[in-house]
């Protein structure tokens, strides 16, 4: 998918809104366990509810790797299913992968090919080179860690580099590899007014925003500092959308929380 | 496993050699590519006739993942295989994950309890809440990037942060996060030099170094620099060792070249 088609969903939808899918067999309804695959079961009740007030979603590979093959499968499942049933999605793999050249290739080709998604995150520790080769993927987005939404943010990204923070020493060297318009950049909400700063490397570039919700942060704060002419923004919720309920209303109650959130942004949006 | 355990294991094999298993189906050879699961069916020949030569094995979940549910497989296979015939064997998932802290829990789990790997490779760029969770795993070892073998190490790795180069800072920091004894770092060979400066900080842990022989690095300057009382090093090679034939003697080829690097270390530790 290319970044136009993303901002003419965003606009069509009124939405920049990312639903995280980071299912917990612990946290969801008791009655889906009986199902051959409860996290597709559970993921796919929540994207045929929510699908038409969000224009991303986001399965973070943690919670599919630790269900082992199993997991794997019920990725696979999610992923087919959001390209076969709604095309117009942009998805996310949620991975934070990074290695040596001709390795992240292989997991280029991973989340790029074999699962077919339209992006993947990645950590920059290791430079360059293990970054170019996901860049290499045409219509495919790679969306680098820059300043990420947790405590542990303060360790090393916000620590002066060459009388610059780590995390903008980052993003402006990111901006001399090759294809780099494919980049985008993973900036968490708990820390928006830090996103003024951001834009002044990156103008345009699309930002995935973590943290709004449940880890405090606030989208008006996001959008005042972060928004663009091409709004430039996806704003992700996981927990507080897709855990609204345990019950049997579980996928109801996510679109309700996913509505109000859609309604503050067109709101914004105006 | 344990330290001592792993150092013991050392002594008696008079070797510190690590293998990587990065299977790359293009490159193993032809007639494997008839059986059922020709990665497993590669590194089983390689483990049955490397496994007195070595100490570890390091699957790269990359050349796994790319390849799927099947990649996925090939590794639940390999490391099931490892756990059974060779369990005196230390196992790496070189996975280099990271994550907020309920996320890398996840993975920790992934790694630790359902493919019972005994260490997983970690990116430090999210900070303590995101390697703290696989340090709270008991007899279970996270192997910290720190100083990577590849060009782009110099990009951040190297710059200077408060008066310190950033890997230095990561491995300093890491030492007050709790069970920080559960900590192992890399180190990539072909920085051999820094060694010596890397042992000032951390004098007694096991460092894995990436980077001999293909990649340039030297075994005898990263002993020099590198090797504590108790040995403090594994030293990985990959595409060396496993690559050495794609003929049908591919596992005696491979034998040979760990043969020689193993024999190489014996001649260093007395």
């Amino acid at each position: 998918m290319t970044t136009q088609q993303l901002v003419s969903e965003i606009r069509k939808k009124k939405s920049f809104l990312c639903i995280g899918l980071d299912v917990d067999l612990d946290k969801i309804p008791a009655h889906l366990l009986q199902k051959e695959d409860p996290i597709f079961a559970f993921n796919k009740a929540i994207i045929d509810a929510t699908h038409h007030l969000c224009v991303a979603y986001k399965p973070n590979t943690a919670f599919y790797e630790a269900y082992g093959i199993k997991g794997w499968k019920s990725l696979e499942r999610t992923i087919n299913y959001l390209n076969e049933k709604h095309p117009e999605i942009f998805t996310i793999a949620d991975a934070k992968r990074g290695d040596i050249g001709n390795t992240s290739t292989m997991y280029a080709k991973a989340f790029f090919e074999d699962l077919a998604f339209d992006s993947v995150t990645v950590a920059p520790y290791m430079g360059k080179d293990s970054v170019e080769p996901f860049l290499a993927f045409e219509d495919k987005h790679t969306i680098m860690l820059a300043l990420t939404s947790n405590q542990g943010a303060f360790d090393f990204q916000t620590q002066t580099v060459d009388g610059k923070e780590l995390y903008k020493q980052v993003i402006e060297t990111s901006k001399s590899w090759k294809n780099s318009q494919n980049l985008m950049y993973v900036v968490g909400a708990t820390k928006a007014e830090y996103l003024a700063d951001i834009r002044k490397f990156i103008p345009e570039s699309f930002l995935l925003v973590p943290g709004v919700g449940a880890q405090g942060g606030s989208l008006e704060e996001v959008c005042k500092y972060g928004m663009t002419d091409t709004i430039g923004l996806l704003i992700n919720s996981s927990r507080g959308i897709i855990y609204a309920s345990n019950e049997n209303n579980f996928a109801e109650a996510a679109a309700s929380k996913a509505r109000e959130l859609q309604q503050q942004m067109e709101t914004i949006l105006k």
